[in-house]
């Protein structure tokens, strides 16, 4: 760049920080029985998933629960690393934790999300299987570039309602390692679906 | 391929599964102020990076721990997935964990990966720091295609002392992500590692 100061000119500058939200919801999800449920919240998806979000630049990381003793629970977990002892032990871990928001649904994420870019996400199912519609990681890497924000949702005990699934703007094709068995826990497939939408 | 037959005659496509290993350690490793410690097993660790490791086709996900109670734990947690309620249960989280040894040394894993495959393996070693002798992913990648086995060590805690680090044959870079926070969980780290390493 000849001209140092360009790079505060130039608006694409304002787009290299990737646009993307992350959203751990516990609701709606299915049970091993395909049944929709409300699952209850995994410390460690807290620590893990915070961690990941803050490595990979994402701008928030909310943890969805229609359950206010679920809520509670999860701002003690987070209270611990942000505010209390935990936060002067592990300075690196209040970094992660307090990226966490805790909101009542996923429709509430839009509407936070919507407050502060002034328009509302597009919204991005992931799931263990393959739909009509899913999309690839590469594809959904160059939609990241575009101009607009984007939610990623993430489902936890069996993985996400399918009436949730058919309601979003883009699913996201399974993780397919080099076997057929696809079961990886929450916190490793966030961590690798951010990897691959957002590593250098 | 003229001869679908000759697909099974081809010596290389024996290779085509990764000859890799993984061994999570709880020593030698480092505490918060770079103490040698062992630390002590965590029961989510062995479920993450059992199943990552299953997705990937790793051969075998070492747990080391030189503490015999350690050990009890981390084989209780397994027999409850792989003989008790849990293998009925979730007949996907058995396969991951079966594939589980628990064992009291990395020189130990070395040595049964001696007996299985005629040769010791070439070791490599994980690390959220860089190396002067640090090799980079897709150098590793290709390296792995090579006719030998791989065994991959990932450390718990505060991560691999210092003096395990400088025997290794191999030292991986450290995993960027798209900012310079690199606090990831070796659970998440795992998972990261294994699909650069061996996704499709």
């Amino acid at each position: 760049m000849k001209n140092p100061k360009s790079k505060f000119r130039n608006p694409k500058s304002i787009y290299s920080m990737p646009n993307l939200y992350v959203a751990l919801t516990h609701y709606p999800v299915v049970n091993k029985s395909g049944d929709i449920i409300t699952s209850a919240v995994t410390n460690l998806d807290l620590h893990d998933i915070s961690r990941a979000a803050k490595t990979y630049g994402v701008k928030s990381f909310y943890v969805v629960t229609p359950l206010k003793d679920q809520q509670v629970l999860a701002q003690r977990i987070i209270a611990h690393w942000t505010d209390g002892s935990g936060a002067t032990y592990n300075p690196a871990r209040r970094q992660a934790l307090e990226t966490i928001k805790v909101i009542d649904s996923i429709a509430d994420v839009v509407e936070d999300i919507k407050s502060i870019e002034n328009q509302g996400p597009k919204t991005v199912a992931t799931s263990a299987s393959r739909y009509p519609s899913s999309i690839g990681f590469e594809k959904f890497r160059s939609i990241l570039k575009t101009d607009r924000s984007y939610l990623l949702v993430l489902g936890t005990a069996w993985g996400l309602a399918e009436g949730f699934i058919s309601e979003v703007d883009y699913i996201l094709e399974p993780i397919m390692g080099s076997s057929n068995y696809n079961h990886l826990s929450v916190r490793t497939a966030a961590g690798i679906i951010l990897d691959r939408l957002l590593g250098v």
